[in-house]
C-alpha cells in the first residue's frame, strides 16, 4: 500500500467514534475538545528489534502494546486518556492486512480505555517497523499524581503482581515450545499489557502522595519516586507479590527468583506511595473494586539510600537494576 | 550518555520555560493549560535515512527541521502552538555533544515560536537516528481552517516562493562543493525551513476557505484540498513563484523548470483558497505584514480534474507527483 492508501484505511478503521474530535481525522493536524483547559500527554515510541521482536509478536500485539504504554502514563497520573496520535514507520511497503492488524491492535487498547485515535502520519523508515503513540488526556480534579510528592515515612504499595511480563518474554523466548502452553498468563501480561486506568483514578482519590507506572521495572521507577522526592526507600523482599505462575516458572526454571520481579519491566502495574493511615483506605478501596494492592516497604529519608531488606532481614542497595536503553 | 543522563541534559536545555506546563519535565507525562478547552494537536516522524542524511544534515538542523515540520501544521490550521514532546531513537549511545546540538536545534525552533518543551521520551532503536515531535496549540478563534472546505470558484493562493528546499537538497547532493557557495538560500531552505505561523494566522482572520501547509510538495498538498473538498483545481504554470536563486539554479543545471517548484517538497509555505473578494484582502493583509502571497490557479468542479495551464494556455493533467513514502 502506498501512503494515502494507507492513511485512507488508517481513517476508514478508526472510523466513527464518540466523539469529541473537532477535525475530520486526515487534515494537517487533530482537533479535540477536552473537559477542561489542563490536558496530560505523553508519547512513546515502540521500535522493532528493541520493544518488540516479530518473532513472538502478531502485528496486532504490537499495536496494543505501544498504545498501552503510553496509556499507561495516563493512569500513573491518575489521569483519564482522551485522544491519540499515530505515527508509524515502515521499513517497506505494507500489506492491507498488516496495516489493518497493526491499526487494529492500537485501536483495540484505545478503544478499551474510552481513547479515540484522531489523528498521525504514516511514513517509510529504515531498521524496521517504528510505532509511536502520542496520548493526551484530562488529569483528576485533585489534579495529577507526580512521582516527586512522596514523604519519609510513607507505606510504598503496588497493583497486582510483579515480574509477569518478564517471565511471559523468558518463556517466549524459550526453545522449548511445550513451556507456552503451560504460561499463558505470563504470555498475555507480555504481550498485551493492561494499563491500569481504574486502579491509578481510584489511588489518586485516595490520597496518595506519589504514583509512577513500572515500564523499566520496580527498582528503577520506584528510583524515580525516590530520586524525585529527594528520598531513600527501603523494599521487603518476602512481601513483593509474585503470581502462582510466575512463582512455577521460577521454580521450574531455575532462574534468580527476583530478577524479574524487581528489575523485570513492562509490567504496567503502578507503584505508589501514601502516608501509613492513608495506605490502608486506599488499599480498602482498591479492593472493593476487585483490585489487589500489597505493601512492599517504605519510603526513608535520602541519607538511608535505596535498599532492600531479604527474608533473613539483611539489608543491601537496591541497585538500579531495571531496563537501561543504553547499558554499557 | 546513557537514557537517564540524556533526559537529565534534556530538561537542563529546556530550562525555565513561560511557563504553563502543570508538571516539571521528566514525570509519566507532561501537563499543560491551554488557553481554552479545544487544543490542534499533530505528531511528525523524521527518520535518519529518508528525511534527513547526517552527511549534509548537522544534528542540529536535523532538531531544528523536526520540531518545525509539526509546528507547520499548526501553521496550516492558523493556529498557536503551546507546548511539544520530543521522542528520540538513537542507534547507539550519543555523546553530550550530540544530544545538546539535536536538543538544542529542537528548542530553538520551539522558542522562536513560543512553543514549549514538556516531555518526551528517549530509546535506543535500529537504523540510525529518529526524531519524532508531537506539538499541541490553539486554532484561531474562528475554528481550524481545514482542508475540506474550499469551493468551485475559489482563488488559489501560495505564501512565499516554491521549491527553494528541492533546489537547496540538489544543492546539497551536488558534487559541485562551489554550488552551496552560490546558492546559501535555498540551502537555508532545506536544512532551516520556517514554519509560516503568521501568514497562518493572519489568513486565517482573513476568512480563507481552505488551507495545507507544502510539506508533499504543491500538487500533492493542493491535491489533498481538492480530494477533501470534492473539487478539482486549474494552475496557471506562469504564476508560479520562483525565487530569484532558484530561477538561477534551473537555468544553470538545466533542470526541469517546474519538477522542484510544482512536486518539490518540504518548503513549508502555505497553499489556501478564497472567494476572489477575500483573496485580494488576504493578499492585502499579508502584503501589510510584509508577506508575499501569489495568486496561482483557481478551484473547479470535481469534474474538471486537477489540471495545470502551461505559457502557451494549453492543459494538462496536474499529475500528484509530490513525495509518496512508498512510491514503487
Amino acid at each position: 500500500m502506498n501512503e494515502s492508501e494507507i492513511l485512507a484505511m488508517i481513517n476508514k478503521l478508526a472510523g466513527d467514534q464518540n466523539s469529541n474530535a473537532i477535525i475530520p481525522i486526515g487534515d494537517d493536524a487533530a482537533g479535540f475538545r477536552f473537559p477542561s483547559d489542563t490536558s496530560i500527554i505523553t508519547v512513546d515510541s515502540f521500535y522493532e528489534g528493541i520493544h518488540f521482536n516479530l518473532e513472538y509478536f502478531k502485528l496486532e500485539d504490537v499495536g496494543w502494546k505501544a498504545a498501552s504504554a503510553s496509556i499507561s502514563d495516563i493512569a500513573a497520573m491518575g489521569g483519564t486518556p482522551e485522544c491519540a496520535l499515530l505515527s508509524l514507520g515502515f521499513a517497506s511497503s505494507p500489506s492491507p492486512g498488516e496495516v489493518s492488524a497493526l491499526v487494529g491492535g492500537v485501536l483495540k487498547s484505545l478503544d478499551a480505555c474510552g481513547c479515540e485515535l484522531v489523528g498521525g502520519d504514516v511514513c517509510r523508515c529504515l531498521g524496521g517497523l517504528s510505532v509511536t503513540v502520542t496520548v493526551a488526556g484530562t488529569p483528576p480534579e485533585s489534579g495529577p499524581v507526580l512521582r516527586s510528592e512522596a514523604r519519609s515515612g510513607d507505606w510504598i504499595g503496588v497493583t497486582g503482581t510483579l515480574g509477569d511480563s518478564a517471565g511471559g518474554l523468558f518463556v517466549l523466548s524459550s526453545i522449548r515450545p511445550s513451556l507456552g502452553e503451560k504460561y499463558t498468563s505470563l504470555i498475555e501480561a507480555h504481550l498485551r499489557p493492561k494499563p491500569r486506568l481504574e486502579e491509578g483514578r481510584l489511588l489518586s482519590s485516595a490520597g496518595v502522595t506519589a504514583m509512577a507506572d513500572l515500564s523499566d521495572g520496580l527498582s528503577t521507577d520506584l528510583g524515580h519516586i525516590c530520586e524525585m522526592s529527594g528520598l531513600g526507600c527501603l523494599i521487603e523482599v518476602g512481601s513483593l507479590p509474585v503470581s502462582d505462575d510466575l512463582g512455577l516458572l521460577i521454580e521450574n526454571s531455575g532462574a534468580d527468583p527476583y530478577e524479574w520481579v524487581l528489575s523485570g519491566g513492562e509490567d504496567y502495574q503502578l507503584v505508589f506511595t501514601a502516608p501509613p493511615e492513608h495506605f490502608e483506605s486506599a488499599s480498602g478501596l482498591l479492593s472493593i473494586h476487585g483490585f489487589k494492592t500489597t505493601h512492599i516497604g517504605e519510603m526513608k529519608p535520602e541519607s538511608f539510600g535505596q535498599r532492600i531488606a531479604d527474608e533473613s532481614g539483611e539489608i543491601t542497595k537496591l541497585e538500579n537494576i531495571g531496563y537501561e536503553h543504553f547499558a554499557e
